[in-house]
């Protein structure tokens, strides 16, 4: 298969693509590093990626950024940062991907626990991966060509200790579960998911 | 208790307004009639309806528009469509609201039962429904002296035939049922919950 990864250097990328790239032709995609530079939260600069990618078969984003800080003092511009990357970016990804996607093609987005386990500081947080649950569930019903899309809403991962203190009583996963959850993604067959990883 | 109900005229809202006008003090906020007048697509228009409404106990939010059409045709533009009148004009209700409202108030916001059960063409209102259920759950583990936040996620309602025919085996929704879970939000006393009506 042919596997485009946006954020294929990053805590997550990193193992998907050490997972995949032995059984696939990977298109590692970054913001500065990798074979093809994207900026997500940019339309037209994820129209360039795929023109430069060409036809594929599964994309998978592990890439996104969201505002972490107190509800008390935030704005609608802080807000505003989950809302064009984390969110935007991923759905432009896939609004723009499937005029690009092979048939039965997939595409793998990734939301986090915060949707339904909330921490101090991640309101932004929990909204953009509520609304990238809820997104992956409507566009299930509706790409064509059996193409698929699933979300990964993992924990707070092993290799991020630098949020540990923030997510109090919460087990770190392991990247192993996590990297899985992507797999069972991009080479299952289920379509609508969320994949959490607790 | 002084309430503000923004969309106070709309299909649910005037439900509301109908079942909370006995006993509280009622501001009626809508993009062209009530009280008072309110973009919610607009930041400053949200910070002008708070200072002119003044200190005020529960705001519930009836209003907000989402975009309804096909995935295969959708553009970013159409997608924030949802997300600045649905998602941020709710999230800046309660962004610049919790400067405003009296310890021990509510925001009481709508999402939708698309986030978790899609249809065809609900794309943006599943990720939108999704997004509002995360940042209530987010937010309430935030708000500070003792403010409340909940949401209310209707299936499509009895009155609103026009959406039916997209609603296969969907079986609309009372008004009443509806109206009873906005009041359970503001006039009970639980935090960070999603009001299934279904």
């Amino acid at each position: 298969m042919k596997i485009i990864i946006v954020g294929a250097t990053g805590t997550i990328g990193k193992h998907i693509t050490e997972a995949l790239q032995k059984d696939n032709e990977l298109i590692k995609a970054g913001s500065k590093s990798g074979d093809l530079q994207v900026d997500i939260s940019s339309p037209e600069s994820i129209e360039n990626l795929y023109k430069q990618a060409g036809k594929f078969d599964a994309l998978v984003c592990a890439s996104g950024d969201g505002h972490f800080g107190p509800l008390g003092s935030m704005k609608d511009a802080d807000f505003r940062i989950g809302v064009n990357s984390k969110l935007m970016g991923q759905v432009n990804l896939v609004l723009i991907g499937q005029h690009y996607i092979n048939p039965k093609g997939s595409f793998t987005l990734t939301s986090g626990s915060l949707a339904e386990d909330p921490i101090v500081l991640g309101a932004n947080l929990s909204a953009m991966n509520g609304a990238i649950n809820g997104f992956v569930r409507g566009a299930a019903v509706e790409l064509e060509n059996n193409v698929r899309i699933n979300a990964v809403a993992p924990d707070v991962v092993e290799e991020s200790p630098a949020y540990f203190p923030y997510f109090h009583g919460h087990i770190p996963v392991s990247m192993h579960r996590v990297t899985q959850a992507y797999l069972k993604s991009v080479l299952g067959s289920q379509t609508g998911q969320v994949y959490k990883v607790l």
